[in-house]
């Protein structure tokens, strides 16, 4: 048991006052090595073998034993690994970069990790064992530096290079070892890279006939590919910012890129530095609806609370902004505009900048660079679409496409969004939340007056002042999107998002609605629940106010018929929270009878659908009754997620941690669809929901939806189509062509030669 | 369609000033009938048949085309009417009881239908129709009064009340009419009555060889036999109240039978006063666990909101209190102490009463009345036991416990609880929540030590003063259970539970502890989640800090060993909410190091068993993987349910109502289970959890398990025993006989002879 050495030789050094990455004197050498045949005598009841054979015997047979081990048996079993005759031992000279200046040894690349260039790329130590590079106690030398002093060796590596590429058909990180001046190499292995390294290497060696297109998709990692669109904290910069201790702690990584800005404390003073012209970023507990404008106003969001799907995390990622999560060693004094974390204090107004691809936090002003491939899409910037990260993204994306069988749809609330969407490849939008569209400026107090009416009269007062506002909302929608589908979902979130928690909040509400700051805070504790996300919200709403069902159709529909000239529109209204055909049924009915009347009226052809969320497991075990109904189902797997796990994600952030560290959890279930339990309800329902409506159509509108092991989980589902942020699209269309590859679907019969 | 009518006549009644249920003038009654003729004719298109032979072929036709309409077609479906050749037409002559003093009209009841003496129990009206009896306008005289008057009729009533019963084999719910000396039936059905009435007749019937036990036992309802067992409101003193107009209102009848007392605003003031020896109300909007202590003083609860299975509600039935809750309409002004409700105001101290039975809660000292089965089984009263009322409990229960196979347990916390849920009849203990022993006394204030401990020393130091407590905890209900089975669940709520969220509570937690303030609401804010019901909780709390489940097993076992020599025992630990296999394995370990090793210490054979809630969807999904290592199941079926139906039981309540109005559901989830949705997640659980283990052994601990729906699926599913508050104990032993009765079950060889 070679930890008990490990404990042993700790101890020693620890009694001689040794550092513990520190070498030993001789004497000590051989003291640990006396302490270690100790060991041995008493773990196996006999003395150490001194003859060199048998000691290499017992070498080779430890592989042996390792490999029958009850472990590495279950290992295998686990992952699936079958079809072994045994394992090998493989028996190697030792050699040695330590005999003096004409030995050494390196680490190197095949190709550049970082950008991907095709140039050999590494370092070097003279007179050095592998881990002295590693370790870093000297500096290393550049790989050219071989060149010169070397000439014959560093061509031996070239062409080693060379071989070990074309053998491995991928980048290789190799160690090696000079001795004496001969070289030996140690070891190769495909080496880790960034995603503009990735993605650049993936199609150089497609064009190098190395790899075939399948091939360069299914090397590509997701995250790699996301890594291309967003701006990032200047390499070097952030370097000297690391080096100089500056950072602070380590979040999670909830939206993409990278920020630098001002520390502000709430949503207001985020706006309004916004307007002074400042760069800032928000530093919050957590964020709440009410915070979307500052959060806006921001170039970064961060909080010390939520995980992965918290709302900033959530919002962030669908504006394709840079948040840090969950960054709990922060202590935010929100009354004194100050946070402080690992003894240091950071004030209002103080610089700190974001990682949103690692979650550092780091102290100051690190600066950013933008994304190539967002200026050429979504800014149509010339010389972004000449740069070659730019090219390779639209390279990988075309191969994408025409391999993939899943459509990907996004996540959009708005016109802007919309078009975002369309141009990084949305083929539709599977959610248009339609309660984002309540919060924006003087529609809040539409809906606060919606609220605390008394009477159906004044309810309806309120929603009149908001239909002509949500027809506008659809119609900039539908306009974006063109013959696109589109599905809408009727309001969801419980009312008492809508009303203000703080004094200064009620007191305005107060005033602007002519009643008692009483009746507001009346009205606030009337709304507020226990578990709100189990409570008052999605289709219980409506079946609570049909008017506001009445309202909602009333606007998808009129503005789906001043546009019907223009091209060929059928929306999609999606019921929220459904538990029960009943309150499908209720709902659907409402629906049916509003937009066949203004249908009529204009004596038009329209034609929409009406379908169902499945995101309550009721709705799952209960698809082929709800199939009877509705024309199409999208999973929402962010709720769905919450109730089959039981686990609240605005919460669960507390303990997942440590359910990680205890391997209970593999991953955040919010991040990759929990196949075994929410995968099997989401299974279940495509079966009976199949069963009752042979074609019914069939998506995600989850987070998932970007997530590519749940892309992949959904085409083997045989779902319609995924829909995520704006900004996952690029990553759910490479995904989805993976899933076809990785299944070897029929549909994969791309050829080289077809590119 | 006889609504528009209706509609006509209401409409002619308010142009002529009538009230709605008053008769009209000659005339006026003339112009109705023009309105009947012109309704008709507008609807059919043709004028009303003037020839009787016509109207009379008419109306027969409109019977057999009812017989066909969809509504009545889809009705005989969904109700599984099947078989039927098609419907019948009566065609009986009219006969009148307002021909002079020589006619007349009655009801009767074949026994007496409030107590099910064996006496004919009517009333009758000479010169009347029989909507006159009903229509209370004239008082009707006692059926008796017949006997002086026709004493001819009277024999030819009691003769045909005793053919009836016979025909029948059940109580009858008679109308007739005395035309001009002649005596007709016009009606008979089987009559609705109290518990007490349902208990009695049954058992009658049986002694009168009419009907034999299995049907007995089959013909009373579980909310029939519960009315034995409460305190009632004195029937004269509350139909008093009602006249005088002393109904404020009706909120869901939470908890049993009745109370009355003054009304008080919080826990320490009933607390308080009822050491002054007054009896108290308490007034709450909801309550909370901090409440327990005032909620134990007082005679009953009322709450303006939550549902059956809130807090107040659970705690409530869990005890036998008395508890409305739900009532919306109350206005509760804590501050100053009052309540408004449609306009009347009640203060501190004015007496108030409350009708568990109904819900409804009544102005003023209206008198209750004890249940002689209570004070026969659990206080040894010997008068009580004379009761005839008892010895009908007592025989129904015995009959029962002969036909069921389901056993029949309890939930009970306390060693009291445990005690009483034996002496009505539990077979053993299916859950100890141990977090309510945590809330007495001063143990508060060592759960609150660990929350707040900063270092893994502090929270042992907190959990030693614990562990002698719990110890202590577990030897009371386990000498009170003997050889009977205990199921003991592990720390379930999330910890802000034990917190106090007001400013005073936390002030003392301050000085208690010797912290700050700031620091407490530190903790509470830490503690605070945005639905806790998914949160830091149950299997979560324990594996982030192992050292509770470790206190906890410890308390167990210590108790256990304790008893051994005693009787024979074999504790049963819990793991609540779990949502996989590894959690549940993580804890079991745990678990059995430290059981194991104490069972060593005392050189004991003591054997326990480690199971599983099922109570999250995932883990019913999962149910195959868990049961490879968990050694029984116990459903929890309040928070599947809240989790498959998404559906928060603390918020529901604010649109249950509608609903149930709009009848999309048929009943309260979280009173009968869910048989579509949660059902088919336990069907799965059960069979994946068989599967994996044949014998697993299976129970459900639920609020349902005391309801006798839920009870026959419980039955049907092949579970072990349910388990219930111990006042429910009677209910779930005869919903557990008549689920075999309604199987046919092979078990019911049941006799009239062998009782």
């Amino acid at each position: 048991d070679h930890s008990k050495f490990e404990i042993e030789l700790g101890r020693i050094k620890k009694d001689k006052g040794v550092e513990l990455d520190a070498d030993l004197s001789v004497d000590a050498l051989k003291e640990v090595c006396a302490a270690y045949l100790n060991v041995y005598q008493r773990e196996v009841g006999e003395p150490f073998p001194s003859r060199p054979r048998e000691q290499l015997d017992r070498a080779i047979r430890a592989v042996f034993e390792s490999w029958a081990k009850d472990r590495a048996v279950a290992y295998r079993r686990i992952n699936k690994i079958t079809g072994l005759l045994g394992t090998a031992v493989n028996v190697q000279a030792m050699v040695f970069g330590n005999m003096g200046q004409n030995s050494g040894s390196g680490v190197a690349f095949t190709r550049n990790p970082a950008t991907g260039d095709n140039e050999f790329y590494g370092e070097f130590l003279i007179n050095a064992q592998g881990e002295d590079v590693v370790a870093g106690i000297r500096t290393p030398m550049h790989i050219d530096g071989i060149k010169e002093k070397w000439p014959d060796i560093y061509e031996q590596l070239m062409g080693i290079r060379q071989r070990l590429e074309q053998r491995y058909r991928d980048m290789q990180d190799v160690e090696f070892t000079i001795q004496e001046g001969t070289l030996y190499m140690l070891q190769t292995r495909t080496g880790q890279r960034t995603g503009m390294a990735a993605v650049k290497m993936a199609i150089d060696m497609v064009h190098e006939h190395l790899i075939s297109p399948k091939e360069a998709l299914q090397r590509i990692k997701g995250e790699q590919l996301n890594q291309l669109l967003f701006p990032i904290l200047d390499p070097q910069a952030k370097l000297q910012a690391l080096e100089a201790g500056h950072q602070l702690g380590v979040g999670l990584p909830a939206g993409p890129g990278a920020a630098t800005g001002q520390a502000v404390f709430n949503s207001l003073d985020a706006e309004l530095w916004k307007k002074q012209g400042k760069k800032v970023i928000l530093v919050r507990d957590e964020t709440v609806a009410e915070d979307v404008a500052g959060m806006w106003a921001a170039e970064g969001i961060l909080t010390s609370k939520g995980g992965m799907t918290s709302h900033a995390a959530v919002v962030a990622r669908g504006w394709g902004k840079c948040c840090v999560v969950g960054l709990g060693e922060l202590n935010i004094d929100d009354a004194n505009k100050c946070f402080t974390i690992g003894g240091q204090s950071v004030k209002e107004g103080d610089f700190i900048s974001l990682d949103g691809s690692t979650g550092e936090l780091l102290l100051g002003q690190v600066p950013t660079t933008p994304s190539p491939v967002i200026a050429g899409l979504l800014h149509d910037d010339a010389n972004a679409r000449d740069n070659e990260v730019y090219k390779n993204f639209v390279e990988i994306m075309d191969w994408s496409d025409r391999v993939r069988r899943l459509k990907v749809r996004a996540n959009a609330d708005t016109p802007i969004d919309a078009e975002k969407a369309v141009k990084l490849g949305a083929q539709g939008i599977g959610l248009v939340r339609t309660e984002h569209m309540f919060f924006e400026g003087e529609r809040i107090w539409a809906i606060r007056e919606f609220i605390l009416a008394q009477t159906p009269q004044d309810r309806q007062k309120a929603l009149n002042a908001l239909l002509p506002l949500q027809e506008e909302d659809f119609l900039g929608i539908f306009n974006a999107m063109g013959e696109r589908p589109v599905t809408i979902r009727l309001l969801d979130p419980p009312l008492h998002e809508f009303l203000p928690f703080d004094e200064a909040g009620q007191q305005e509400m107060a005033h602007r609605l002519g009643i008692s700051v009483a009746e507001v805070k009346h009205a606030v504790a009337e709304h507020k629940e226990q578990n709100p996300m189990l409570g008052h919200r999605g289709c219980r709403l409506s079946i609570s106010y049909p008017e506001l069902c009445v309202m909602q159709t009333k606007a998808i529909i009129k503005a789906a018929l001043a546009v019907e000239s223009k091209f060929r529109i059928e929306p999609e209204i999606m019921i929220p929270l459904v538990a029960s055909r009943k309150e499908f049924d209720f709902l659907a009915r409402i629906i049916k009878v509003t937009a066949d009347e203004l249908i009529k009226q204009k004596n038009s052809l329209l034609r929409y659908k009406v379908g169902s969320m499945i995101e309550i497991p009721r709705a799952a075990l209960l698809a082929d009754e709800i199939a009877k109904s509705a024309e199409f189902f999208s999973f929402g797997t962010n709720d769905l997620t919450q109730m089959t796990l039981g686990l609240s994600r605005d919460d669960a952030n507390s303990f997942l941690p440590n359910y990680r560290d205890k391997k209970i959890f593999a991953f955040d279930p919010f991040e990759q669809i929990d196949e075994d339990g929410v995968g099997s309800l989401m299974k279940i329902a495509v079966s009976k929901g199949k069963s009752q409506r042979p074609d019914i159509h069939l998506g995600i509108c989850g987070e998932h939806g970007g997530e590519p092991h749940s892309v992949k989980f959904c085409h083997d589902l045989g779902l319609d189509y995924v829909s995520c942020s704006p900004y996952r699209v690029p990553i759910a269309r490479l995904a989805a062509a993976q899933a076809v590859l990785a299944s070897e679907d029929e549909h994969a019969d791309l050829d080289v030669d077809d590119l």
